[in-house]
This record gives C-alpha cells, structure tokens and sequence, in this order.
C-alpha cells in the first residue's frame, strides 16, 4: 500500500507506533518496523543514555526505519536532540512544547521531522516551518491528550495542509485506519492496540487490564485544568476526579499525579497507578505478536476498502 | 445510495438531521426530508402543542419521511409520545432517558424507533428490545454530549450490534459520511452544519457566530459532573468553567445554565447564551438551502469512496 506516509519514510504500511512513555523501547520499535510499519522509541520520562542505548539497540534489531518521539518539555531535551543527531534515526515526532526551533536541526542532520499539532493554526504553522509531515492526535488517545477528536480533526486539518497528515487516536482496527486513509490521511498512529503486543515490554497487569476493559473503561483526569490525561478508571482516577471536583490546588494535583504512569507501567500497580490507555479498548482481547497485530490490520483494511468500493 | 438506514426510513440518502432543542422545527425537518434526507423535529424543552403543530405543519411541507427527537427526561413526555403515535411521523429518536419501556408502543403505532446510545452495553440492550435502528453520537457533537468519540464508537459498537447503525458528532462534510459508511455505519446524523441553513429558523446571530467559528472554537461545559454539554466559546462560556473550576455547587450551576440555549438560539444573546455546537465549524463556510448541503455532501461522499476504491 502506497501513501504519502509511506513514501516519506519508505516503510511498507501506514502505520506508525505511539510513542509511549515509559513503554515504548527499542523492542516495541523494532517489531512494528520489522513488521512494515514504522516503530518508535519514547524518550520522554527518561535519561538521555537509556534513549541512546535503546537507540543503538534498535538498530541491531532492525535494518529498516524507525524514529524517536521527543517530548519538548523534557529538562534534557537538547542532549536528547543532539544525540539523535549524532545517531541519526529516520525520523523523529515532536511533543509537549514548540517544535519549530528545532525542526532546521533535525533536516540538517537528515532527520525526517514529524510534530504533533493540536489544530488547523498550528498544522499549518509546521508546514511553513518545514516539517516533513505532523501527527494530530484525537482526545480519544491514552495518555497526555488535547480536546479536538480524531474526526473533528480529520475533517478540519487534513483539507488545510499538502504535508503527509498522520492521525492518531482511536485507532485500534483495520476499519478505522480505512476510514482514515478515506478522509485523506497518509496514515495513522497507534498505541494502545500495541501495548498488549508480546514485544511490549509493560508490565503484564497492564496488558490483562486492558485486554479485560470495555469501552466504558477509560477516564479523563485534568481535563477542567486542560492537562487531560486519558487511562484506564481504577482507584487512582477515582480517588483524583473527587479531588478535583473539591477544586484541589493545581500543585497538589501535579504532586500526586507524579511517577503514576511509570508506577502502572513498570511496577505493575494498576490500581495505585495510571494505566495510560485509549478509548477502544474492546479490539485488545489477546496478547499477540507485532506482526500478528499489524497483518490483521492491514488485512482488515484491503477488506473494508474494497467494500467501500462496492458501495459507489 | 442503498443503506440499511436508506432502506429502513425509504429515504435516498443516508443522511438524518439532528434533533436540536430549539432549533430543530418544521421548516429545517421537512427541507432535510424534501431534499433526500430524513428531518427531525425536536421536542426537547417544548410544549406538546407546539410539536404537534410543527408535527401537522411538516406533513404539509412534505410527503417525505421525517421524525421527532423525544427527551425521556422531559415533564410531558407521555403526552408527546401518546400525541406522536397518533400522528403517526416515521420514526422517533429517544434521548435522555431509557428508551426501552416506549419502543414497543411505537412499533405498535407503526413508528420506527431508533434510541441514541452512549456504549456497547446499552446498544446490545436496544437492539434486544426491538429497536430498529440505533444513533451513537460522539462527544465532538454539540449540545448535551458523552464521553465516547466518534471514532471509538464507530470502532466498538459497528460490529457489536446487527441493525442499522447511525452515526452522530464531527460529521460536517462527504469525507466524514463516507468514512462512517466505510466502518459499517448504516448513516450519519448531522446537527450543527444544518444550523447554517437557509431554512433552519436559528437566530441569525447564531449563524454568523458559527460561520466565523473556527476548530478551537467550541469548549465543553459540565465535564467533571457528568453533565457535559458542548457549544461556542463566549462570555457564558468563560464564566461558567471559571465557577466550574471553583467547585461551584452543582444546584447553582443548573440554574446558572437553565434557559441559556434557548437565549443564543431564539434571542440571538450569542454572548450570555450557550450556542450549542459541535466541533466541526471549519466546514460551516456560508448560509445555503439545505438542498445544497446536502447535495454537496453526497456529491463529495461519491468522490471520496471513488477515490478510496483507487487506493486497493
């Protein structure tokens, strides 16, 4: 299948991998992009030498592209920049801050530039700055989301922009990456449907906990404060949203909030942590392997296509 | 274009119109109706002699199929159902209450009956007690909203469930209605584009309001309690969070809100009224017939699935 997606970073499907924190490792990557998709390492959260490493592992478990996500807010994000330089992967997607003053850097060193955009505005803002394609991301995703839907978005960015439009959230089958490539999508990103894959490296409670939640079963935290923060309803989140509602100070909010995703992701504590997670949960129902996941899919979607066009 | 929802209303396209409080009348419903749609007369908020006048007046304009949108949490729905079985419209969509104790004196009457369902759960129930059709609304629709996407919906309840299901929030253009179609939606409901049109009787406040409304534009009130309504941000909007964000009791709050829909949309207050809208504004460009609508909507639903037949 060719898209623009595809063609920018010569990958088979398209279809890349979320960069999750605290979960997506040189593991992960390197069996979505052994897999034809195109897999990707999540610096955020962690120390410039475990990106490297991981890095530098990835490249021995695979020959083929794959990318870092890097979270802009991070306290060492320009030894993380520099690095990535230096080791030059095919791409990178830019989160949480302003990716334009470092976009130059990243095409310089040969890096394709991928940032994550919340609206039209700042979609077209990337273009004109030069990134080579950017990632909108519905409210639907697990984790740090923003408030536009996947097809609020879908709708109002993909007619606005010439660059490769990658959408993300929801994503979990082979009917709504059709649906996507049908607005006009170059691609799609998926995350959550990945964290039960075998090659992920989350703590197996997290991966039975989603393959045992509904539709029902996701939550927002923050979202009154705009930090929203999509996962998993467990005691955490109860616990939180009634602090919240009493109006809790911001400060206590955030202290609390502190080392919950690395507590459910490393640890394993899936009720004392936040199990970041997207709202379709029903298609996770067994821990299977990238490629396995990934075939699926794309079966799925030559599936749904052609009976798309047996509707016209 | 053949549907299960075209087959089951006998209509040509596979295109309802939201039932919206205060907006939705005779004139917007049998336009829908005349041009190949199904129109939808809302009762929510109404006296019952004012529906069965909109009700008498719409078969006047129109030999076409239309509804009524019936709240279950209204004072006077017994009557407005008693009244709607008399009159015989097509077919009712139930919101805002259980829908299951009415739907068998509906079919009884000869009306279809299609509840609107937050989840898989209660989509599997509707369909067990003898629903014809089911509405799923995505929480990037305006007016009273809940929590599931658009997207997540399509994913998880499309395969859940064996009668037609229609789609709701973010549909605003033909990419969105194919790609709903692509995914297993049986038609789409669409509310806010239809505000814009020649004959929907909005203030015209409104629809200047929605035409110079952009993706950022719509805020999402009463989250945190549950309660989540959806409409352009303004003045009501601004104040209402920030007392939100104060943990303002909830019994304020209620009559803080109380009457503010009607106050945009018959007074034309777009500052201390709620505007009621969902997010997708981008493609609301001018006010035109509904005929043009919705034949640019189907015209540009034909060329996306065209286009998607290309792509396998």
């Amino acid at each position: 299948m060719i898209t623009k997606l595809t063609e920018l970073l010569g990958i088979q499907y398209p279809i890349i991998q979320g960069g999750m924190a605290w979960v997506s490792d040189s593991n992960l990557a390197a069996a979505v992009s052994e897999a034809g998709g195109a897999g990707i390492i999540a610096a955020g959260g962690r120390e410039t030498d475990w990106v490297k490493n991981e890095v530098c592992r990835a490249k021995k478990l695979t020959s083929k592209p794959f990318g870092v996500n890097v979270q802009l807010m991070a306290p060492n994000k320009d030894e993380i920049v520099d690095m990535i330089c230096e080791e030059k992967v095919a791409f990178v997607t830019l989160g949480a801050g302003n990716p334009i003053p470092y976009i130059s850097k990243f095409k310089q060193a040969g890096i394709k530039v991928i940032p994550v955009v919340p609206n039209v505005k700042l979609a077209k803002r990337v273009q004109d700055s030069g990134a080579d394609a950017l990632v909108v991301e519905g409210m639907e995703a697990g984790g740090h989301i923003g408030v536009q839907t996947t097809m609020a978005l879908m709708t109002q960015v993909i007619p606005q922009v010439d660059i490769p439009v990658i959408v993300a959230g929801g994503f979990a089958d082979g009917r709504g990456v059709a649906a996507a490539l049908v607005m006009g999508a170059a691609g799609v990103q998926i995350g959550t449907r990945f964290m039960v894959a075998a090659e992920c490296s989350v703590h197996p409670n997290v991966k039975q906990k989603l393959i045992a939640a509904v539709d029902t079963d996701s939550v927002v935290t923050g979202q009154l404060s705009g930090h929203g923060v999509r996962g998993l309803k467990n005691k955490f989140t109860e616990n939180f949203l009634a602090l919240e509602k009493q109006a809790t100070p911001q400060d206590e909010l955030n202290r609390i909030a502190a080392g919950t995703n690395r507590r459910a992701a490393i640890d394993g504590d899936v009720e004392n942590g936040m199990v970041l997670a997207g709202q379709c949960l029903i298609p996770l129902k067994e821990i299977e392997p990238v490629k396995t996941i990934v075939e699926a899919i794309m079966t799925e979607v030559r599936q749904t296509l052609t009976k798309a066009s047996n509707m016209i």
